[in-house]
């Protein structure tokens, strides 16, 4: 985890000045520990100091002299399958919603930029200079890992936004569905590019909305749970018990994954009246596990 | 959703057979219909069939001449920041899981292809020609949505896939950790990229394995759980008794997300037990939602 470099705010860095960036971002980096393999399950483990990258801004094709990094840097960078331009595609996801916030270029630079600070960095083409998203913002995307993909030509930056990626305001970049727009439907960026999860929570938060917009009316099962507590309780007890049941009568897995369905969906519901973000939940399981682990946490729970 | 696609068995169509190709998979789409909304919300609806694409593999640039697509699909087209060689970046994800299983280009008739097809299709830079994945390995990765980026020059196809991803077998093409080679470990295809909620379904695995391979020893807290069903039965009903009060007793949002964690966790233990997938509890909840809606099946089951 970033978390003391998300957590400090950050001056503006320009890209005019890589002595400036160095400075104010220390490079860091994880250890793989033998006596800590929990640690390491999530990928997020102690750090290790890098040293500092040295950048030249304006050269998407970097010289060995425009950089002055560890060997094994140098060498990992060497590695990377760099287009005739010295790029390669790189991908911003959000570590914990899976969401893909957004894509641009690396070059050598930003690909070691990103490695030494910990914040996505990219190479911008119409620019011509390495840039770091959210020097202008400030919605830095803290990097936790990076991954390189078979060929060694695509990257994904996996980490946490600080805040909306999007230069309009949007979580994420992607929010143009295409069958919707072949529907005659413009873009939304309420409709954003989700996965099962996060479209079942946007479900539900529309449907408390539509409460208030709308009045309960002929109410969805989903509005009736969000307006009777009681009842909402006593449907999360008997879905966990019914998920239970599964276990403890042997029923067959698809009854188990019905159950957990049921359970996680109801769970939501109680989420949404809290306004509590799955986000939120993942967040604290990703840092339980940076921690002392989930397991050692639940462990002091259970006397 | 394309559910009929993928579920039938696909005979190879060779890039080179167009027309097969066409004869093959027959184009649909998704009808926004106001009347239910609740199926729009995951982005499955209703199919409506375009006309299918007619393409001619070779060529990276395509001439109007070489496309005959409805005039919908063609001002789509006609809308996205195609580069100078007439490419784009195009990602697949997995809608389920969020994991980015591969990342390729997609020229004008690669992405009409994949509009009318529901097969995530590509343009081979290096054969200069059309690709499926899927059209050799039959691991198609059938696509459920398509999402354009604010530049409208970056494409994610957000689908299922048939079977893993990459050319080596692995679910994506992402296993390399930039972090773990600095670190001297090698590329490991169990360390593949992962978001919070896989990576703790990781771990719980990975206990799962060492009470076989190391027995249970001084096991750690997921694996007492593992090992003893009554245990695990009383920490879920424990947990889920536990969110409830945060609701009853207007206790924080930090204690609701903190519980829901622990809920999260010691259900997907149980998951683990039974040898279920997250994956396919989110498949539950997805064909729910594009079939009848998760609240209805909940409402049947409330009484």
């Amino acid at each position: 985890m970033a978390a003391a470099a998300a957590a400090a705010p950050l001056p503006r860095a320009p890209v005019s000045s890589p002595a400036t960036r160095a400075v104010l971002w220390p490079a860091r980096s994880n250890l793989r520990t033998a006596a800590a393999p929990p640690l390491g399950a999530l990928g997020w483990r102690r750090r290790q100091h890098f040293p500092v990258v040295s950048m030249t801004p304006g050269s998407a094709q970097s010289t060995p002299a425009a950089l002055a990094v560890d060997p094994k840097v140098e060498a990992l960078l060497d590695s990377v399958k760099w287009d005739v331009k010295g790029l390669a595609v790189a991908i911003a996801q959000n570590v914990d919603t899976g969401a893909i916030l957004m894509q641009g270029f690396a070059n050598r630079e930003a690909l070691a930029a990103t490695i030494s600070t910990r914040k996505a960095t990219f190479y911008s083409r119409s620019r011509s200079s390495l840039w770091t998203k959210g020097e202008t913002s400030m919605n830095f995307i803290n990097v936790h890992d990076i991954f390189l993909d078979c060929d060694r030509d695509s990257i994904i930056y996996l980490g946490t936004p600080d805040g909306p990626t999007c230069h309009t305001g949007a979580e994420t970049c992607y929010y143009s569905s295409v069958y919707d727009a072949l529907q005659g439907s413009k873009s939304n960026q309420e409709r954003q590019v989700a996965t099962t999860l996060y479209s079942l929570e946007d479900t539900i938060s529309k449907r408390k909305e539509e409460i208030v917009t709308e009045g309960s009316g002929k109410p969805s099962w989903t509005k009736k749970l969000l307006l009777d507590n009681q009842l909402l309780c006593s449907k999360i007890r008997e879905e966990a018990g019914e998920l239970i049941q599964t276990l403890l009568e042997n029923e067959d897995q698809s009854r188990t994954a019905s159950e957990m369905a049921d359970l996680l969906y109801h769970a939501m519901v109680l989420l949404s009246v809290k306004d509590v973000k799955m986000e939120e939940v993942l967040e604290v399981l990703r840092k339980r596990f940076s921690q002392s682990g989930v397991e050692e946490k639940a462990s002091r729970k259970k006397s």
